[in-house]
């Protein structure tokens, strides 16, 4: 399975009062790994919206919170592919300092037609993308 | 000139690693403040882009960080109008702890078209509440 | 099983380009519903941690997302206790516009020492008001 | 003057309802254009805590918005420094999309004794390199 790398630091605005990064914002670190291997593959969002008239929205996030993440520290978000099916993609995410996971997260995605928000196919020139990187 | 009070409560997800409110997070509770004064008059957001076409956008902020909020407190935004035009509207806002104030922000709004985002005449019946709000 | 609610507005700082609330938000409003739960029990989270030397951090959440949020929304949290231990409390929640469930998750928070940060007993006096409101 | 560039590329996290980015993230942007800055001086802030017990506040913001930044963007924040005095520096920070200036802002942080949070004077080999970027 393929993997796709991705650095992240931590600033003020990802921390709590806790001396931590608050927990919402791991979503968003793990967001920016997905969208930074889509626009590795070749996908950048505002395109696929313009051309394919498609979104890709979270419908599902499992999370865990192994150990805290500070201010400063320097990250890596590692993210694979799970599951696929022909309206949705699951990827498996870790977020590391160095060698040590702290959170590993499973997020499902559909895709959905822009404008009437329903399910839609993934357009086969992104879901053999997809089949590719899961081998 | 009248003013609006608006109740703030803050949460971890406002926090920083320094223990006090993010400076950026401040200018959330500002326009949650103006957002409110808004609907108070009788215009909610959504009913201005579709009936009347307009959005109104920040195009300056001159803020004061005066005394650090910290996590739990319970504040009180203030806001109130200052000058205005026939296509803007600053606001005069206070983040305060009972009568204490933590910041002090003036807020330059200017109303655009929703589709053309160029500066468009704020409509007569806005106008008209604006000028009493004034007073 | 005892319920607690707690209503929230959406606005700016919680949406996305997408025109929904953020997947990322929605776990704000889910830590407003606990913290006032919380405080509605009588424990404010600032005295936990001077008085018991305390604090509560999220280890999982398992969430799903149903309905997008929007803008000027108003909604309102559920939380309810579902499972505990000695040193966990699982809270179930929703989120809700009207009687239509846009979001549930699942949350487990820890109880830890907050100087060691290592899993600590739930002091007794809290663990006896949870007991109460699972029943 | 000496100017330090850092790049920012805008995801769904920093963008809000109507389409651009929400105004509060601008000043997310500008902090790690000065975290960074501050970096590639060699003061980490986590440094600057634990060995001159010092923590750099923000005290006043002047920020106008000039273009909106939309989601996808790639951005470059400009940092240099204005004026400065023996507990304060101030920022003249732009956010650029090639070389269109989208927003322009004037930060002036103090330096506090992170334990009075009472201001405190500059350390001087901190000084010497402010005066050095000065030139």
């Amino acid at each position: 399975m393929k993997r796709f790398d991705w650095p992240v630091r931590v600033y003020y605005e990802d921390t709590d009062a806790g001396g931590v990064v608050y927990y919402a914002n791991y979503l968003k670190f793990f967001e920016r790994g997905r969208t930074e291997w889509l626009r590795h593959l070749g996908f950048g969002q505002q395109a696929l919206m313009r051309e394919a008239a498609i979104v890709f929205a979270v419908r599902h996030v499992d999370i865990d919170y192994l150990k805290p993440a500070r201010f400063d520290d320097e990250l890596r978000v590692e993210t694979a592919i799970g599951a696929s099916s022909k309206v949705s993609i699951t990827f498996e995410q870790c977020l590391l300092r160095d060698d040590l996971v702290l959170s590993r997260a499973s997020v499902k995605v559909v895709c959905l037609d822009k404008n009437t928000f329903r399910p839609a196919v993934i357009p086969a020139y992104i879901a053999e993308k997809i089949k590719d990187a899961q081998q």
